[in-house]
């Protein structure tokens, strides 16, 4: 990778990120949360100037041909700007993560440990498409204690830098430095990358969009991760479910928002419980439009089956497409999910405390349901009030991540003379 | 990285760990406990065969021409090996870290939530010499309900290998799969490599030893790491501080086990506090055989100082040597500590609130001293009662690892039929 001018100044940027975090760091919770509904009073005032960089971003979206559910998500509007002012308040009513002591001792010796929580520092976040993210991600980084980098994609950075830009002209008018904010105004791969590896200036990356760019980040990265979001989720409807139940729940996780982490993508189902209710199965999936791609035993029950391959299995749809998978016992199902689950969530709908218990037991995932919905998978559902994304990895956070995901912290020890 | 046929074999190994870590995520605390009491008692029953593996690899040693400091590190002994099985024993005595409900709440549908501590999976060591770390290392990872692969130092493979052969013919008398510890028996690099990149088998990669050892793992994996131990560690003596108390601390975090990460590398010196005692300073090194090496304003006031460089500054001596900087206030101080420092364990002497609460502000690190000793970051010391390391990452876990930090959590949701 040649360093190109453009490059240098991302790290120029992420060294100034790194200062002004030590100037936040020492921010009162009422100091931040002043400047967070100051910078939401200002999105409000100023939108016709992100309005019209929105207008920049959509005219090239069309020259390209991208899709409407595309377009759709990079328009703003003034309603739009609304609600992500109404965001950045509702995370200034959140409570402070940071300055929490979560436990304190005294040695012997008479040596006072305090264990509390701190700000990561400075955050690197990588994202696609849409612009709230922008507005979202600055919010909860701030709230936290946190500066942060943002690198959007490239089909929005007119949008995304003319927030920025907003959002620093009313910082100035704030106690948080503006620098804690930055924006990495390149639509260069090679200023993603440097990103990577900026173990000294930025503390934590966190990817937000498709799994290419998660998977690119996770594997190339020096600067620790925090993997957010693919979600082939499965529902597994035992051979004592419940027809109405298993029905119901399944359609719902399926059909809801067929696009979102937390949607189902795949049903496994018992042969025996098949049997029964194939009728039933069988006139959801035409009344909600759901198409089957199935195995050969799905194929011979349910008319219409498109034969699945390994490619069904393992991927996504976000659409209104499922895999469906005929098992013989929980063993076979909980081997399937183990093969090609990515650990976000998955259900078992069954009347059998037993099997749940196994399920719950064997299966690896941030989120395990008993007889409901994978669609809960969501901080906003559980009441966490914000969410930075949806950990699938197992250290640091898992599942739905809340504020507290943007803290660490620092054993605080005090003394009047200890030595060993 | 052409494929031998070992490594391949480190692959089964690591995939026979992934399935015995299914067993063993079901096991009760009372089955756990009673295996590693097993284990203990195997380890003292059969340690001539242990003694007479290690002696193999004093023999290689002496060859090679080993320090002798190392070669002690690495010798083996009937009551070394009683310490080690008293270990599993305190071990077994430790709270069982999984199944533990950090929190639960029903949502308005009456959707029941519980976040639940749950084992990370297997459990990738890396390590060098000492071979007590194959047992400590094995005797918490199975009592956190994780398997474990272990790829120990050459120079110790012997030992190593004996020890987990004992431990193998223990646990087959014990509700634990054998298969939950795997020891890579190669001195081969690419066994090592392998292990790097092994994210559907290995959850986590803990690295303990020199800084290089840590370094190839940290660029190297894609498989989570938990970084541990490299410690730059300083003590800064403020203007106001209390001559007795700082130079009884500072000679106590060089002196007490120089060779430890805790252990303080660099004397950070108020120049106003150095004009008024540096006689004291100058004969507490002198009766404390520690060799100083300095800026120029130190070599003008001490004595024997050898000129101090780059090197010096960045990093760990391990010895009786230390580092003195004389700065001109606490910001040039913290300045100093930013750059070189760790981020482990950074003591302030001072007698000023106003300039501790800054410290403890502004320094990243995992623990901050306010007038105590750097060597109280260990989880023995803080009471922990075992430790897998001393993180100086900050996501995850940060400071001394007790047991919590080999587990994960999964969100169980209990319904009855909840859709959104």
């Amino acid at each position: 990778m040649t360093q190109t001018k453009k490059n240098v100044n991302v790290e120029q940027q992420a060294i100034e990120a790194k200062k002004a975090s030590k100037k936040l760091m020492v921010l009162s919770e009422k100091e931040k949360d002043e400047a967070l509904n100051h910078l939401a009073d200002v999105l409000e005032r100023d939108y016709e100037t992100i309005l019209a960089a929105n207008e920049k971003d959509l005219q090239n979206g069309r020259e390209q041909g991208f899709t409407e559910a595309f377009m759709d998500r990079l328009a703003l509007s003034k309603e739009r700007i609304a609600d992500f002012a109404q965001g950045l308040r509702d995370v200034a009513k959140l409570e402070d993560p940071t300055r929490r002591v979560l436990s304190d001792w005294t040695l012997e010796n008479g040596l006072k440990v305090e264990k509390v929580t701190v700000p990561l520092g400075v955050i690197g976040m990588i994202y696609e498409a849409r612009p709230n993210v922008t507005v979202d991600a600055t919010g909860l980084a701030l709230k936290s204690g946190n500066a942060i980098v943002l690198k959007g994609g490239s089909s929005a950075i007119h949008s995304n830098e003319a927030i920025v830009q907003v959002m620093h002209k009313g910082l100035a008018e704030t106690k948080i430095p503006k620098e804690a904010v930055q924006f990495i105004a390149s639509t260069d791969r090679a200023a993603t990358n440097e990103l990577f590896t900026m173990k000294e200036h930025i503390d934590v990356l966190i990817p937000r969009g498709g799994g290419k760019l998660i998977q690119a980040v996770v594997e190339n990265a020096t600067v620790p991760v925090l993997e957010t979001g693919v979600g082939n989720c499965h529902v597994y409807i035992d051979q004592t479910a419940d027809v109405e139940k298993a029905i119901q729940i399944l359609v719902n996780a399926k059909t809801d928002r067929p696009a979102v982490c937390n949607a189902a993508e795949t049903l496994v189902v018992h042969k025996e419980w098949l049997e029964q209710h194939a009728e039933a199965l069988i006139a959801a999936f035409e009344q909600n439009g759901i198409t089957v791609h199935g195995d050969e035993y799905i194929q011979k029950t349910i008319p219409g089956t498109i034969p699945a391959g390994e490619e069904d299995w393992a991927n996504e749809y976000l659409s209104t497409d499922i895999a469906v998978k005929a098992v013989d016992d929980l063993t076979e199902a909980i081997a399937h999910i183990e093969a090609y689950g990515t650990k976000h969530s998955e259900a078992i709908i069954s009347e059998d405390q037993e099997s749940v218990d196994t399920f719950f037991a064997l299966v690896d995932a941030a989120a395990l349901y008993h007889n409901a919905s994978t669609r809960f998978t969501d901080g906003g559902a559980l009441g966490f009030g914000a969410e930075i994304g949806i950990s699938t990895q197992k250290l640091h956070a898992r599942g739905p991540m809340g504020l507290p995901a943007l803290t660490t912290v620092k054993f605080l020890m005090k003394g009047t003379g200890q030595i060993r």
